[in-house]
Formats: C-alpha cells, structure tokens, sequence
C-alpha cells in the first residue's frame, strides 16, 4: 500500500511547521521536493533546510525532481492546466516508482496550506495506481500577513473574499464585501482600483528574513508599494506577495 | 515593558500547534486561559491540557479566568460588542495585574488562528497601559475542514467567500462566487438555500476525538447533516462546526 501525506510546511518560516507536520515528514520513506528553476531556487533551499533541520532519522530518502513547466502556447487555459497536471503526476509516479517498490509513505511538502490555491491534491488524484491521500494543514499566507500586521482579517460578523489578483485586475471592487486577500498578483492590480476609502495591508516574502510589510491608506501607500515591490523584484529576481484591502464607511 | 503574544494553537488537536507556538507559550511569564462557562468547559480543558503539554518549566504561571458574558440584552448589537470588549479588556488587565508587576510576557492561546473570526486583537488594544501585542499564526478550522475532507479549497484561479451563518441566512447565495466558506452558524443556515447543483463539505468538533464529517450533494446530504448535527449537539451540549458549499456548473 502506498500513501501520498501533503504536507503544509508554512510559507517561509521553519517555526509554522506543526508538529503533525514534523511528524509527518519523519513517519516518511521518501520525501519529494520540487525544483521550479533557477529564479525560485531559494524556495527548493529552504524545503531541502526544513527537511534536514525535522528529520531525525536517516531512514528517510529525500528525492528532487525538475517540476515540468506548463505549456504556455496552449490556448485553452483549463486544457493547459489539465494537461499540466497529468504530466506532473506522471513525474511524481516516475520518481516514486525510482526509490519504492510499490509500497511506502511518500511525503510532499506543500508551501503554505495544501488546501488554498495549490494543485498537489489534484494531482495527487490522477497518480495512478491511486494511493491514500492525507492532507495535514499548515499556516497559509493569508496567516503570516495578518499576524505580520497583527490585523484581524475580517470585521466582526462581516464575510471577506480570498480573490486573485488577475481577477481583481479584469473585475473591479466585487459586491457585498468590504475585505479582500488578493493572492497570486502577478503585478499590482491594486492599481486598478479608486483607491478613495480604501486600506491596504502589503507583505512580500512573508515568514523570511526578507519580509517587508507596508500598511496605510491605498492613495497614500499604494505608489510606495509599486516601488518597493518592483525595487525588491529586481534584487532577488522573484517575489511572492499578498494584500488586503479594506473598504472603511 | 509589558508584552502580549496571541498565540493561535489550531481548533482542537494539540498536533496543530506550530514549533512557533510552542516557542511562545514557553517563552511567556503567564498564560491566560479564558473559561467561558460549563457547556464549553471541554475547550477550556483542552487549553489547559495543551499547556500541560508543552510547557517545559514551571516558571510560567497560568492563570484562568471568568470571560465575561456579552450582554444580550443591549439592542444595539455593536455597542454590545463593543462594552463587551472593554469589560473583557478590563478582566486581562486585571488578572495581568495579580500576577505580573508592570512587566513581563504574557500568552493567550487563541482558537484557531488570532486573525479569523476572533476579537482578541481588538480587545488587545484596548488594554491600559497599551502592551507590545505579537500574533503566532495557527491552524484555522478552515484548514482543518479541507485536510478532513482532502479538499481544495478554492477552484484553479477561483475566488471563495467565507461567510457566517447569519450573512448566508439573510442573503442568500453571495454573487460573484462558486466556493463559499460558512462558520459561525449557530444553526444549519444551509437550509435556506435551494439545494440544486450544491455540494457540501461539513465538519464539527474539526481535530477533536470526536470529528464528525459529512460530504455529497447537499439535496442528498443536506437533510442527514441537519439530523446528526442535532445528536451530537445534544450528546455534548455544545457543537462548532462549519461546512464549505460548492456551485457546480
Ligand atoms: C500558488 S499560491 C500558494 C498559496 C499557499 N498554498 C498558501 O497557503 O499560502 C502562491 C501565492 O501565495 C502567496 N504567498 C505565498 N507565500 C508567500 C509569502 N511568503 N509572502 C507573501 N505571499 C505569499 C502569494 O500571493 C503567491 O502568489
Ligand atoms: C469564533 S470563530 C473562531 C474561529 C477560529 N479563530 C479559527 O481560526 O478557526 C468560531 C467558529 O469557528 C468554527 N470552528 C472553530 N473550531 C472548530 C472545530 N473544531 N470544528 C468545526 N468548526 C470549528 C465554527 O464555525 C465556529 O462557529
């Protein structure tokens, strides 16, 4: 018997691992780490840290592999993703099938939660033959940005919306709520917006040495975060961020 | 120098706390543990028992205490919330005052994580003198529903909305989105929405021994959801749960 456990290891810090993560992580045989390419190199670094830095036992393998690229001619998105996705479980497959025999615990680690804007449970589902899935949580980017501003994300009794930053670029404010998390901005579709009433609260590589936060009003603040995401861009040749934009009445 | 760590320890099981977490509980002069009455002396317990569990010293006193109830009988519902925010504010300042002398760490372990749902950082604020207020992320019953469930949260490049039990009650199914999170239902707010092309994921008592989950098509499920929920609030006295609903097309 086979099973896959993805793992939520937190978005850049080693102290957001739970302890069922670091459990998780040394009840494996073999744990898979990504390479996304040079540019996010660091982010293959600090999966390899952690796991070095939890385990405590060698009887853990540890296997890298190249995650293949998604083809961006493909004209239909959906068919792009899809067929992406069949290509990255045949990758898992192959490298799993390289160090077991069939059977075993295999260990994914997951930046952030597995559950938000991530794709390994959809792979996961396409592996074939079909191992146990577990899914064991871990502190989301959503988290790391409110406690780094030490903000409560929503108004009491009051919804928010989790949105992309393409979808906030193409829609606007959406109806009925006050509270965004913009994820996924390629750029800073915060620009898009009247910025009249409105709060941001900014992070970028939230949970690492280098995080950088910025707060205010979205007129006021807005032109200093274009600078310094673009300024913090350039030096490290990639960035994640995230935001939250508040309506006030 | 007064400081306050509110620290996230995830919604019921002691795996969820993060090395962060555990790091600040220990490192703190005295631990607050709010009790908040006998149908919920279960979580009150459980606070206590993460303590027992993690602490490494007997240096760190805790301290439990009455949280005061909310005044239901204030018709204005913000003011209400807002006087109770200043009596519980009150309350810590107080119980901070009986065992620390002007200085020192104080935790106070948060349900899940500080930022969702929860007003101790606004009653933080309020606190006289103002302490150094700090926020250790934790595991969200969010988070805790998808692992249970092995679900992505949201679609690929999709928005979702979390929601209260009120809110979806009063309004109906939100434009604009396809995922919606609900917590805070006291009741199965579900029910008001024609349950057609609806899926849903519900969990209760979510890390704890007595996990319940229920999954399927909300026509189907809806109805056994509403029957079991009844039970086992009867057999406790007191139920948290919450459910994700998905529109599919
Ligand atoms: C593919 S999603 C993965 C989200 C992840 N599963 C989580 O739970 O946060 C990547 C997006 O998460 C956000 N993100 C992830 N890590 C971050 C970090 N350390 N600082 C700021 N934003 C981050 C950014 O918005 C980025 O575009
Ligand atoms: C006051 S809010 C606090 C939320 C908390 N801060 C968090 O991060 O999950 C309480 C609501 O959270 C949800 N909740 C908290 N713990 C839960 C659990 N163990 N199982 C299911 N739902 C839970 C329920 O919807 C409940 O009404």
């Amino acid at each position: 018997m086979l099973t896959l456990s993805l793992i939520g290891i937190g978005c850049g810090d080693p102290d957001q691992l739970t302890r069922a993560a670091v459990q998780a992580i040394n009840a494996a045989d073999l744990v898979l780490i990504p390479r996304k390419g040079t540019a996010k190199s660091d982010l293959a670094d600090l999966r390899r840290t952690i796991c070095a830095g939890v385990l405590t036992s060698d009887k853990t393998a540890i296997a890298e592999f190249d995650l293949p690229v998604r083809d961006a001619a493909e004209a239909d998105y959906r068919k792009g993703v899809d067929d992406w996705h069949d290509t990255v479980a045949a990758t898992w497959s192959q490298t799993i099938a390289n160090h077991l025999e069939g059977e075993g615990k295999v260990a994914l680690l997951i930046w952030g939660d597995p559950s938000l804007y991530d794709s390994s449970l959809r792979i996961a589902r396409r592996l074939n033959p079909l191992p146990g899935i577990e899914v064991v949580p871990g502190i989301t980017s959503i988290q790391a940005l409110c406690a780094a501003h030490a903000l409560p994300l929503n108004d009491i009794g009051e919804p928010f919306l989790v949105t992309t930053g393409r979808r906030l670029r193409e829609g606007g404010w959406p109806q009925g709520v006050d509270t965004l998390v913009v994820m996924l901005d390629g750029g800073t579709a915060f620009q898009a917006l009247d910025p009249e009433g409105l709060q941001i609260w900014w992070g970028a590589y939230l949970g690492m040495p280098d995080q950088v936060v910025m707060s205010g009003a979205l007129a006021e603040i807005g032109p200093r975060i274009v600078a310094a995401r673009q300024e913090a861009r350039e030096r490290h040749g990639w960035i994640m961020d995230s935001y939250i934009l508040k309506r006030v009445h």
